[in-house]
């Protein structure tokens, strides 16, 4: 059976107005390594700001947070489809819309699937846990624009430190702590802790640098401990 | 537009081994009640005995706890499609499998519908304040074998008391004193309190034959506050 | 048998970068006044900006033009879904994704029906006219931000007239001689034309201000001839 | 091309309440060894003893007939779940519902499917004749709790004696004998037997332990002429 | 709950060669007729001679059983789309392919809805009484080339007489005696009158003329009495 | 990657009435050769006699022109379905509806592919022309009942000589020039040109016994110059 990793690429990869496709492209490059090492990935895409965009817009009009979260969803669509055309030929060519369509998407010859979110009331976190699960993964890559778990958000506090390991409960507790502050710094939500845990999936934090050598194994980011 | 009730029917009511369908019966008729009252009612399935049943076989069997959900959410479905069964003719004729599928019903000429749950790492709760929210749903009874939230686990603590009301918060933390009694306590989990709470939805918690009275707004049962 | 209007949106409706989704609220106010005057309406959403930059940023990363056309209509379905936001209950709940999902959303108890685009190589404008051919509709209204077919491009060319009507032939023939300067003056394209011209579909250009009225049968835009 | 052998397996096999899941391992170890001598197989589960609890209940309720077989297929599908969960790695991840959904799958890198019945009407008898069918199987094994096909039903007569060989037509004598003894010998129905025939299947009736000499040719249960 | 007809339409309707779509015009009358009188109507289309020239091609070319069913089927749903444009607006406007699609389009608020074939290994009889059974419909009417049930066929037998009524018994019989001559004197295969019988579908058999005369419950063809 | 060649197949080759499945059967030969050569093969079967029979009785029924063409589709299906079986192993079991359906399939370990229509407003040579973008194919071959683009229709004009290559430009004016002549020389319409141009897909016109040729780049039919 194969080898699996699932990365978690978050959405500040898409910002495609001020960056353009360039992030996306190194995340692939990342993506292509792993693939090229035997590895097979599920990368799950975040939403970013282009999918905060059409939130804002539809708040405004009167949506249900329940469609504000599909809105939100068919844009992490949009943003593995980038991903995908940033692979070409060694990822599968279209989007899992459910874990049945990703793991069909699995028993197919290609080695790298891309997908976005599934269901509105779930995180990509989540559904990265879930595909985790699924897949029977050997680990989960949560790969942001920061190297890996801080003691305090580290573009608001000098002094915060990266942890090299971290227990689910302590990562709880560091997370409900900032859990009011919406939109700044929202790593790992509750459902995706729990998920990881009833599973005990090895997942380590990193940055999008760091995707490969945390599949090898390398020592980056931030590690989650049982 | 219509005016919805989502109802979050417990797996409790579709424990076939021992009671066949006399409780679907029962729910059936609470459901018929509103609806003859102009309400449209969206119905979520639990899973109870039969989904444990094919869940502990699984996991004997070394399945990943995805797949023990999407076991579990099969059964949810045959459920619902015993609420069907029993509704005849006022009930969309089949078992929505997605909140768009959901909505597609929403907008045809049946006024109940009865769904199961969605998608692996939501439990059927989460699926019921999801629904109404999709729906802009007046409100959401979940009906439970206990009539309201009490202080305590009632059957296990005679001097536990039903509360009127419960503060959204409060109701967390009863919750999460009960957590690791795994399969004891389960009311409604956090991610679904999560969701009640961003939406602000009307909720209130009572008994099967309770239904009817909470959708008409008379007191019974235990009402949640944000 | 009802009689449906269908309404093609152009995407610069959805300039949510620079308007939010001010302009979408006008355009579901002109499509909810003509439901109230009992039409029932089927409006198709372009893609704008927001579907733009993600085209370029995928034609960067080496994705195929199917891939872009494809990419692009995910977007035009997002901007679906901010006109079903702003419609509310009146809309039919989710995006038909083929004509016969159309068809299928056309039997149901919703008077307006918002989709986007359906397959690569299909604009959004023959997408417009194909659904008109489907639902049997009464008129087509092209909606964009000028208010109608123009002997030359009104933006560049002042003295540039407005026509009252326009012969299929000779609006060919205007838009042939436009069609070297990609994303300036592009109306409606050959194939729109075509389909519009084998049912013989009563087609008028307005401006988004216009709908309603064109809708009504009063004098604005231009009429397309056969 | 590969060789398909097509086993339906019987819903016995998945008795939870009594058993737990030790008969669906036991089943999936003889398809697992079919699998590791190059064979590929298309198992079909059958409903067993809560597909029927299910089905009582759902009567009482008064459902219809065919949507009594829905139900009873739906239960199928979470037995063919259990076997996937049994099977591991090598079974394809999800359960066709279509034959269509089952020749996808035959054109993937997994070398087990496992399904469970597919539309009202049909007994999962027949769904595995005509899977052995659309695969081009080179033969059907229908594994069952008895061994064989015997003159009489060996539970009730002592005297019984298993056939080496049976042909078709007076297999269907034998069925029709029995026929109106609904729930006690039920083996393959008229419809299934038809389906054999018209397409000469090469058929082994067997019990669940002799599924794998079965595929090997070797001499086990008994064989249907033609 | 609304009253439904179902409708077998045999595949001789649609003999386009020889008579173009006058007789599938002709039907559509008879079934508009009944719509007028306020029945709902499930038309099953049969597939005649096109589907009969692409199974000969196809077994020719060496497509399994399976295979020749599902190329019938897809002729089967070209003959209901024939049905849907003679229908027009009252026709459900696309044609169902499941039983489940089916019963979604039962609860839109098109009076008639026409459907094929729906999985090899069932005739349109079958598919038709199935269609009876879940819509819990009043009648199925067997529309065909000749007006009723006779002692032998017809056109090959003068003497042969028309049956007032017959029983499910006495009808089996009748078919099975006539079996051998495939393509002759296929009237309602065993599996359709298994189906009929287990429900008592109130049905009669008559020719296309017939069909309304028989929705209104005056004497005409051949009644099936269980 | 692989090397794809897409092929499409004219309506021509399916004339079942005249010349049953033979002329499939030639045609199957040269795909399965282009196989055997080690090439992965997407077809696209047309329409041809039978497509143009229903269309004709559909028509006088009152079908939409939309519907026309949907019906039209299911004939190219019916047509895909043939060649599928003439194929035999080496295809992928089922047709394609969509081009993510042709990805998906693209994505398995069966090396041709056979599809028909997509949607309407769409010809079969358009589905070619973005199925070869899709799957970034080496070459498009355009399979006709004649060798390659002439500078008259060869069935009238005696003197009219095949091109060995010809510019998009000199085609088109050759197409618009026939276009008014419905049905007599309709080659590579308006979309289908734009798309191969803007993709610069190789693309040759030649007959069917020349196909496998074409695949090969041996001289050949006609040339498409960009």
């Amino acid at each position: 059976m194969d080898r699996f990793a699932v990365v978690k690429v978050s959405g500040a990869v898409f910002d495609l107005q001020n960056r353009g496709g360039e992030m996306v492209r190194r995340v692939a490059d990342q993506l292509r390594g792993a693939s090229e090492e035997g590895w097979r990935v599920a990368a799950v895409a975040g939403g970013g700001s282009v999918a905060r965009l059409y939130i804002r817009a539809a708040r405004e009009l009167g949506a249900s947070e329940a469609a504000l979260d599909q809105l939100g969803i068919l844009i992490t669509r949009a943003n593995a489809e980038l991903l995908i055309a940033a692979l070409g030929g060694v990822a599968y060519p279209s989007v899992p819309q459910t874990l049945e369509e990703l793991l069909a998407a699995s028993a197919s010859n290609r080695s790298i699937i891309v997908m976005g979110g599934l269901q509105p009331g779930q995180s990509t976190n989540a559904v990265a846990a879930l595909a985790a699960e699924s897949l029977g993964a050997a680990l989960l890559v949560n790969a942001t624009d920061v190297d890996g778990v801080y003691t305090d958000d580290p573009r608001k506090n000098p002094s915060a430190k990266r942890l090299e390991s971290v227990g689910v409960e302590e990562l709880t507790q560091l997370l409900s702590g900032s859990e009011h502050k919406a939109g700044t710094y929202e790593l790992l939500d509750h459902v995706s802790l729990r998920i990881l845990e009833r599973s005990r999936i090895p997942t380590v934090v990193t940055s999008y640098e760091g995707i490969l050598a945390a599949i090898r194994g390398e020592k980056v980011g931030t590690r989650i401990m049982y």
